[in-house]
């Protein structure tokens, strides 16, 4: 078996907790101007939208666009649906930016900083690139290259997600560790020849909302965060 | 005048000393099999043949191919030419990782920290992706994004290598600062709508080959090294 020289991550849910963020931010925004949201929900409701706009660009329904534009056009619907109404254009845009100002779980920055020393380290988001450096420099981590959705032009789980991502770095696909919290991603990645490991988020979808766990051996790894993962890895 | 929020970087003689890595490299692994070249042209031609390489894509003669495989096709070139015959296909390969192992200049490093802190930095190199990634890694440089020639699919100076590079930004091209040993490049930057920055890098290209100074007001900024550049611009 080849060795791994790239972990490749997911990054909303398993590097950052973007419920809390979402809810954070909608609240600094929103809650001055005297609306009064069950604000972890309204996360809830803007991320529930996520899914079918990608896969409208995934079906070819439309040509692709960065998530920056599909979370804004998510968030118009959202706004309107919570009847949150009278936001400035440049509002709107203030509150999309949430998603640039999302916190890492608290093992993240000590697991990146071990795992760095031994392995290249790229993110693998659906999140477009310059998401992904605003949420990397305010949280300090520090990602080799920022691959993905907009460099692939194409969204996770399609295969040329993945595919490019490992053309990029010039590796074999089996060269490569996927780095996720959600199977659906990680079956896609182990699809396409990448190893993988499953990282255990209980917290992703708020209190009381633990995912189960995958059976044991559906993965390469299974850890429950990143410091696990360094240590699994000899890192 | 906007603001500068990013400065993009051309790497080969900007940021690393080629010539000086170059060298080293061709000495330490061809050295040992008897052969006695002088190792600075033997850069110096390798480095020949780079511009030629790059224009037959960008005359649509060649499809796009990243700069790892023109090196390569260029490096069995210059070992016919300079006589050094009977390498393996392994140890071609091993030569060709030479412009992953380039070291930076000596004020790269603080000067890069400095900016940093102020604002994205990101290369902007016809180095491909993994090249960038292997010499950052090995010199611990801090890049927020690798742009350049693999991501928009075209070298500079082509239009559509700075263009990709601040749309990918999310940014207006004139809050982006194109940094550069090089006028051409800086050129190419200023006509897409970049500010620029020269740096002299009176080594470039060896002892005693000191290019010329741009004339005062070519440029928005005139530099010696990446320290002063941090210095101008308050970072």
């Amino acid at each position: 078996m080849a060795a791994i020289k790239a972990l490749t991550f997911d990054v909303f849910g398993t590097v950052v907790d973007w419920r809390t963020g979402i809810a954070r931010e909608a609240k600094a925004l929103l809650g001055p101007k005297g609306h009064t949201l069950d604000w972890g929900a309204f996360a809830d409701a803007w991320r529930a939208r996520y899914v079918p706009a990608m896969a409208k660009v995934s079906s070819g329904e439309r040509p692709f666009v960065i998530l920056d534009e599909l979370h804004r056009e998510n968030l118009v619907e959202v706004l309107a649906d919570v009847g949150v109404g009278g936001l400035s254009d440049a509002e709107v845009d203030e509150l999309n930016l949430a998603w640039h100002r999302l916190d890492p779980w608290p093992d993240v920055r000590q697991g990146m900083g071990r795992l760095k020393r031994r392995f290249i380290l790229a993110s693998l988001s659906n999140g477009n690139v310059r998401l992904v450096v605003d949420m990397a420099r305010r949280a300090g981590l520090s990602w080799d290259a920022i691959l993905g959705a907009e460099v692939a032009r194409a969204y996770k789980p399609q295969p040329e997600a993945y595919d490019a991502a490992a053309r990029i770095l010039r590796l074999a696909p089996g060269e490569c560790l996927m780095v996720a919290a959600h199977p659906t991603d990680l079956a896609a990645a182990a699809a396409r020849g990448f190893r993988t490991a499953y990282v255990h988020r209980p917290l992703e979808r708020g209190p009381g909302r633990e995912p189960r766990r995958p059976a044991q051996g559906t993965f390469d790894f299974e850890v429950d965060d990143f410091v696990a993962l360094a240590a699994v890895l000899d890192a």
